[in-house]
C-alpha cells in the first residue's frame, strides 16, 4: 500500500506571504487577514479537508534588504504590515475540533518564563492541538527594534535555543509532577503543593527559580516543529524537532535533506519524524482549466515584491540590477551563492533579474504544481515516494480558493488512491500525529525531564 | 435624572481569583477555566446584560509571601495556576459584537515593540474592542524568575512605565499615518511608503528605530485602563488612563481617591476619565433568599486562601500568627500599616487573624453587597452619587452564577430606573464608552504623537 500523505496549510497572519501581489486577484481575500472571521472559516475550511494543521510563518522585522530599505515591502505588503501568530489560535479553535495549529514564536524575543505560560495556555484553550515552530532569530530588522545592532551569529543562536529549550522542557515537564493537581472540591486541594518543584534553572541566558505559571496542558510540551536548514539548524532539528519543513525546488534536494536529517535522528535514537515540503498546488477539473487558471494567477504576480523577499531571504540587493541584467556571478560570488541556495535547480544556470522574480512566482521558494486531480495527485504520490516526506506544507496562490480547490478536488482523488485520511484520529495533536501518547515520547530528549 | 451606571466583570484566567475557595461551590465552575467554553459562554452572558467590558487580571508569579513560600497558595489554588490572559480575548470576541476586554500586561516583562503588535492585532481581530490595564511590576516572585533579584523600586517602574507608553504611542499613533494603506488592487499599492515612519526612539530604556508592525487598528492605542493607588500611581493614571479602577472598602476613601483623581487629571487638561469601583454584588429575589446565599457562600471561604491573599497584598506574612492572635502593632508597625491600607473602614481595629481571613471573605478588598434587586441597586446607586464613580468592576463568589444573578435579577431593576444601558452605542470600544471618535481624544497625551 503506498504511504499516507498529510497536508498542512502555509499561512501568515499579513497580506503577502509567498504569492507576491496575488493579494491584488479579484477572488482574493488575503487583505481581510485582519478580521476574525477570516481565520475561523478557514479553519473550518481546512478541518473539512481533514488537514492536520494550520501552520503560522511570522517575522518581527520588515523585509529591508532590497533598496536597503523597507519601503518595497509596504508598498507591495509584503510580510508587512504583520500581525501576531498567537492571537489567531483561540478563535480557531473555537470552531474547530481536530485542527492542530502549528506557531511560529522567535524565541530570541521573548523570555521562556512567559513563553511557556503562553503556549501551555493555547495548549489548554486546544484541547492539547498546539505546536510550536522553533524560530531562534532571522531578520536584521528585528533585531535592531529589540534594542540590539544586529542579531546574534547564526551558530550563537542556537546555543541561546539550545538554553531556552531546555528551560521550556523544565518548566512543561518536570515543574508539575504527574498527579500534581487534584481538583479534589470536598477536601478542598487544588494542587499538591509537593508534587509542584520549582526548576531552579541557572544557566548562561536564563535564571529561573520558579515552576511554570500554568499547570500541565494536555501535551505539556507543544508539538515541536522546526525547519532549519543550515548545518547547525539541522542538528538542532533532528535533536529537538518532531515536525520539519523543507522548502526546496527539486526532490533530489529534498531527498538528500530527509535522509540526512533522519540519520541524524536515528543516530540520537530518535524515531518518527514527520517532514512536510513546501508545495503551491494549483488543481483544476481540467488539465486545460488547470493552466489557464495559472495563467491567470500569474498575470497578477508582483515582480517587485518577488524581488523583495528573494532580496531578504538571499541577503543580496537585487535592487541594484535591472530586470534583464543577468546576476554578475564575479561581481557577486558570495551572493549568487546565497541566490543558489533558492536555485539549486539548475546551479549553472546564469540568472536574468526577472527570471529570479518569476522564480518566485506563486510559490515562493518551493514547487508550483499544477493540473487535473489525477495529475496532481500522481506528482504528489511521486514526491512522496523519491523523497520519502511525509506530507505538504501547502502555501495558496489565492486565499482560500487554493484551498477550496485542494479541499474539493485534490483530496477526494488522494482518498479514492487509499493515501489520504477520510476521519481525524481522535486525541491530541500529538496523538493525531504519531499515533501514540499524548505526552512527548521517551526517544525525546524533552521527556527525560519529566518527573513522574 | 440619576447618573448611567457602568458594570465590567472583573475575573481571571486561574480558578481562584477573589474569592478564596469558592471554587469548592458545588455550582461554581472557575476550575474549567482551562476551556475555551468557559470564556465564551461567559463573554455571551456578559454581553446580554450590557456589561461594558470583561476586566481580565493576571499575576507573573506565585504568591509566596504567605510562609515564605508558594504552598499555600498552590494548595487552595489562589491565583495560581494562572494562565495567560490575552489568549483569551480572540475566542470571546468571536462570539460576542460589543463586549469591551481589558486586559491586564505588565510592562516589565515584554518589550514594546512586540507587545504593540500583539495589542494592535487583539484590536483588529476584536474590530476595536480592546484596552489594556497597564501594570507596571507587582509580585518578586514574578520578576525573579524573569532573572532579576526582586522587582525595580516602585517608583523607577513609573519612569519605565512612562518610556513604555511613550515608545507604545510612537508605534500606535505615529509610524502609520492617516492614510497610508491604500489597499489598492487596482494599483497593487497596498500602503504609502512616504507615510509610514520609522520612530527613531532612542531613550533610556527602549532603542526602537522602526515602525509598529501592524497597520493601525480601529483605536491605535487601546483603551487604557489603570488600577495605581499610590501617589506615583495616582499621578500616572491622571495622566495615561482612561478607565481606573479602585478597589477600598468605603465610600469615603472612594471618594477621596475619585476627587483627588478627577483633580490632577484636570490639571493636565484630561476630561472624562471613567472610574470603576470594586464591587461583589450578590443578588436574590428577596432580602430572606440573599442572606440565605451569602451564607452558603460563606461557608465555603477558604480561610488559609485569605490570608495568602492577604499577605501576597501587604507583603505581611500573617502565618506567624495563630487564627484567634491579635496582630500586635507594636510588633509590626510597618505591616500593620500595610495592612491597614486594605482595612481601614475601621481604622483604630485590632484584628484576629482569623477577622482579617474573613474580611477577604467573599470580595477580596472590596466591599459586598447584598440584597434583593431594589435594596441592591439602592446601595449602587448611593455609592455611585457619594463617591463619583461611574460604575463598578463586578467579582464573582460563584461563576458564573454571580453574574447571571445580576444580569437576571440587577440589570432590570437599573434599567426600570432608567440608571442602566438597553442597548450598546455602536461603534469601538472608546466611541462605546466616551461617545466621542475611536481614537485617543486630544486632550490625552497620548493623541499628541498622531501624525495626520
Amino acid at each position: 500500500m503506498s504511504k499516507e500523505i498529510r497536508f498542512n496549510a502555509f499561512v501568515m497572519n499579513c497580506v503577502g506571504h509567498m504569492a507576491p501581489g496575488l493579494w491584488r486577484h479579484p477572488r482574493d481575500r488575503s487583505d481581510r487577514y485582519v478580521d476574525l472571521e477570516h481565520w475561523t472559516d478557514l479553519a473550518r475550511l481546512l478541518e473539512r479537508g481533514y488537514f492536520d494543521g494550520v501552520f503560522l510563518a511570522d517575522v518581527l522585522g520588515p523585509y529591508d534588504v532590497y533598496q536597503g530599505r523597507p519601503d518595497a515591502a509596504i508598498y507591495s505588503g509584503i510580510q508587512i504590515p504583520v500581525n501576531d501568530p498567537m492571537m489567531l489560535v483561540p478563535a480557531m479553535a473555537g470552531v474547530t475540533e481536530h485542527l492542530g495549529f502549528g506557531v511560529t514564536c522567535a524565541l530570541t524575543y521573548e523570555h521562556p518564563y512567559s513563553f511557556a505560560r503562553r503556549a501551555s495556555t493555547l495548549d489548554h484553550l486546544t484541547k492539547g492541538r498546539f505546536g510550536w515552530n522553533i524560530v531562534s532569530g532571522y531578520l536584521n530588522s528585528a533585531a535592531r527594534n529589540f534594542g540590539f545592532e544586529a542579531q546574534t551569529e547564526h551558530d550563537d543562536r542556537y546555543e541561546l535555543a539550545e538554553e531556552y529549550l531546555e528551560v521550556c522542557y523544565k518548566l512543561w515537564e518536570q515543574s508539575w509532577q504527574t498527579g500534581a493537581v487534584r481538583r479534589d472540591r470536598k477536601s478542598g486541594v487544588f494542587a499538591d503543593p509537593a508534587k509542584v518543584h520549582g526548576i531552579n534553572h541557572l544557566g548562561t541566558h536564563f535564571k529561573v527559580p520558579g515552576f511554570n505559571l500554568s499547570e500541565p496542558s494536555p501535551q505539556r510540551t507543544p508539538v515541536l516543529y522546526q525547519a532549519g536548514a543550515s548545518r547547525r539548524g539541522k542538528k538542532f532539528a533532528a535533536k529537538h524537532a518532531e515536525c520539519v519543513f523543507v522548502s526546496a525546488p527539486t526532490a533530489e534536494i529534498v531527498k538528500r535533506y530527509v535522509q540526512d536529517l533522519r540519520l541524524q535522528a536515528a543516530e540520537l535514537g530518535r524515531e518518527s519524524i514527520l517532514i512536510f515540503s513546501m508545495f503551491t498546488v494549483i488543481v483544476a477539473p481540467t488539465e486545460t482549466e488547470a493552466k489557464d487558471r495559472v495563467r491567470e494567477y500569474l498575470s497578477y504576480v508582483d515582480h517587485l515584491g518577488a524581488l523583495v523577499l528573494m532580496s531578504g531571504w538571499t541577503g543580496v540587493d537585487l535592487s541594484a540590477y535591472g530586470l534583464d541584467e543577468e546576476l554578475q556571478a564575479t561581481q557577486t560570488r558570495a551572493n549568487q551563492s546565497a541566490l543558489e541556495s533558492f536555485t539549486v535547480a539548475d546551479p549553472g544556470r546564469r540568472w536574468k533579474i526577472r527570471e529570479i522574480a518569476e522564480f518566485v512566482g506563486l510559490g515562493g521558494r518551493a514547487p508550483v504544481v499544477s493540473g487535473s486531480p489525477q495529475i496532481v495527485a500522481d506528482r504528489l504520490q511521486e514526491w512522496v515516494e523519491t523523497t520519502g516526506v511525509d506530507g505538504f506544507n501547502l502555501t495558496y496562490a489565492v486565499m482560500p480558493e487554493t484551498y477550496e480547490h485542494i479541499i474539493e478536488l485534490l483530496v477526494p482523488e488522494l482518498q479514492k488512491r487509499g493515501v489520504y485520511k477520510k476521519a481525524y484520529r481522535p486525541g491530541t495533536f500529538r496523538e493525531k500525529l504519531f499515533g501514540q501518547g499524548s505526552f512527548l515520547p521517551q526517544s525525546h530528549p524533552g521527556s527525560g525531564y519529566r518527573r513522574e
